[in-house]
């Protein structure tokens, strides 16, 4: 069977980009049509699309591209310090309630095979994940022979997961550019494939071996992440000769991806002070031809840990307006910890922030319907029709119901007699009368 | 006396201009310069300055303008459903804790005249006020004289009150602007001017006394922070034209109010789609003559109240990075309820967040060491020295511990075998060997 991408390419629209049309509310054609040209990817394996027997779980198709609405995602999974399946599941549902459009199991510590499984069988987003930490969970990187990656590749391309990280772009030569980083690499499967490289005295095998792995992509329609492996680790080292020699090559990595059929997204950054977002954005977009742009953040301050979902949301919005149509979320534990389901809750929100507010900016069509209406039930002080615009109505109603209860029809910022809307519509209905 | 103003005009530095370059790392001969040009205030009462008798706590000076880093400012006050003195204060410590420059008092319940004079008297924070706040304290908006308008005044800049917010640029004539809005007057005081105003059949008052309020202004040293009475309460009416109409009222009143001596700083947006901000920087700019823009938020979506804290630091970052100078915070609690302790400590970080990451991509002198520093302590895995360096140290530890105990040199993310940062020392290293 054919990949969406090449379906798209011979005029066929497909189930899933009618889906796609549906839920963003364009025409179908108009999908394929984006597909096609590779700006817009549909990351669905047949495996994830047809469902799971035991859950009756199964994939809704998803668009990621800049002629639809910005999506985000959650990064979810386990770590060798702490790791439980039944967390894991909450942090999906918490995910997929506070907005997430996929999430990426990215575990390393339990069963990595079994807690990918699972969550493939519940989780209606696609689901993405990082082979390269799979492969060397019963192993050192050092050990890892190239029949090993396109096994677990294909072991995960079966197992039904949508999107793959696959760090093809960090090439040899580019590691004695790290000299001049104040921090050298950030990625982990950066990292874990320069260690490899250096050990064997060898090429990148990820980019060696990118016709077998597109080939396993395309039998199973596994959508390409092309993972940023230089990604800048602070604000220092972003934008250097490092981060773009690497981008150089996703860019030529895009067009073998394409040509081999396989639909292609390219992750980025990462650190980047708010001055060089824009500029990012439009260097990728030409170097990888228009190929979605899914980034990480960008943070852009490096002192607050803590509060990275809040610098991140500052970068991803930025981002999202000049560029990126995937937004990778950061959480409050990003460089402390693993998040726990209130921190993927936290790191969601902020994230859907930063896609809203570009989208509004963005002009797209009907974005700013949704604000549109809460100022009208501002204007009316209609508190109900306001927490039933609120992206999250809970912690909304708990927040004004701390000082209030009952019906009253003003919040305790101002109490009634200050309430400023409740004076402007006194204005209104005088400047009436006039 | 003569004001900060009227010295630097005649080319005096004072003691609150060298502490201010002093703090600044700048000459104080340089912010002289800036302060005679309107581009800089120093808020500082001379009651204020000199300290309070009872406390000892006397205001150490700020500088705000684009010379110089971007401030941020704490609202804190009581309103009519909750009013405690003791949390007042609490708010004032965590405000100036967690990084605020100054703090306005927007009391309106309980003793208001008590409670100002409390925390000027425990503020070492420049201290603003909404003087019509307190003037309909006892009275209706309807039965304020214009006397009792200016003895209130008066009576705040005697107690000490650094910055004074005066909606006199909101005029008769605007009002019908306003016909088009979703949402008219979203600013207390803009409404309340507004009332009057329509009450009376008379224009703005404090428009029409302002050399009035001016000479009380100069006596004291009152720094102007021009209200923005119209300010946009939603996506939807940023950026019109009953915005815009105030803005030039604004930019005559900050002629006159320097022409009267006064210190001079304007008030702006409120709600603004992230593709308007930098437009309205320059045209405030512009209009303005460069005096120093004072921002609330502005937030970005109207559709994510709990998370406003959030919504208004993507503003507030595009916003100082673009021409404002001075940030209001704005806390989860906005358009909700009245923020207790918890709540300043949140919206003062989203602040800080702001105003810091705005000075790194302006590229201030040294803005970026601080992340430089944080980036050197996360090569070198040196978790102390990431601490003493994070914005808030407390919360850092606390979620970084929550799984690890002792001197782990990790975190819980990626474990000790997966952490990038290890691995890519490793890479340095083996590349030193090459």
């Amino acid at each position: 069977m054919a990949t969406q991408y090449q379906q798209a390419v011979e005029g066929v629209v497909t189930p899933q980009m009618r889906r796609v049309g549906e839920r963003e509310r364009v025409e179908a054609e108009f999908i394929r049509g984006e597909v096609a040209a590779g700006r817009l990817v549909i990351p669905a394996n047949r495996r994830h699309l047809a469902g799971d027997a035991a859950t009756g779980v199964k994939l809704d198709p998803v668009g990621i591209g800049r002629a639809v609405t910005t999506k985000i995602n959650a990064n979810i999974g386990t770590s060798s310090v702490s790791s439980n399946e039944d967390v894991e599941l909450e942090k999906l549902r918490c995910a997929v309630r506070y907005g997430a459009d996929a999430v990426m199991d990215l575990s390393t510590g339990g069963d990595l095979d079994h807690i990918r499984g699972h969550l493939i069988a519940n989780a209606s987003v696609p689901v993405g994940t990082v082979p390269v930490y799979s492969m060397i969970a019963d192993r050192t990187i050092e050990e890892l022979t190239t029949d090993d990656m396109l096994a677990e590749i294909r072991r995960q391309a079966e197992q039904g997961v949508d999107f793959f990280t696959i760090h093809a772009g960090i090439l040899r030569g580019h590691l004695e550019l790290l000299s001049t980083r104040k921090i050298g690499i950030v990625s982990r499967g950066g990292s874990l494939l320069a260690k490899w490289m250096l050990h064997h005295g060898r090429e990148n095998p990820l980019y060696e071996m990118f016709d077998e792995i597109s080939a396993i992509c395309r039998e199973h329609d596994v959508t390409y992440s092309l993972g940023d492996g230089l990604r800048p680790g602070c604000l220092a080292d972003a934008s250097d000769e490092a981060q773009f020699a690497e981008l150089a090559t996703l860019g030529e990595l895009v067009r073998r991806a394409r040509a081999a059929g396989v639909q292609c997204m390219v992750e980025g950054p990462g650190h980047v002070p708010v001055d060089q977002i824009q500029m990012n954005m439009t260097r990728q977009a030409e170097v990888c031809d228009g190929a979605p742009f899914y980034v990480l953040g960008p943070v852009v301050t490096d002192v607050f840990p803590g509060y990275d979902h809040i610098t991140a949301a500052i970068g991803a919005t930025l981002a999202a307006y000049h560029g990126a149509a995937f937004l990778c979320y950061v959480t409050p534990t990003e460089h402390l910890s693993l998040p726990q389901p209130e921190d993927v809750k936290a790191g969601c929100i902020a994230c859907k922030i930063a896609a809203h507010a570009a989208d509004v900016a963005r002009k797209l069509p009907a974005a700013r319907d949704w604000d549109d209406a809460m100022a009208a039930a501002r204007a009316e002080l209609d508190w109900s029709g306001q927490f039933e615009l609120a992206f999250d109505a809970e912690d909304a109603r708990r927040i004004r119901g701390r000082d209030l209860t009952g019906q009253d029809d003003y919040c305790a910022m101002c109490g009634r007699k200050w309430c400023a809307v409740r004076l402007s519509r006194q204005v209104k209905h005088a400047l009436k009368g006039h």
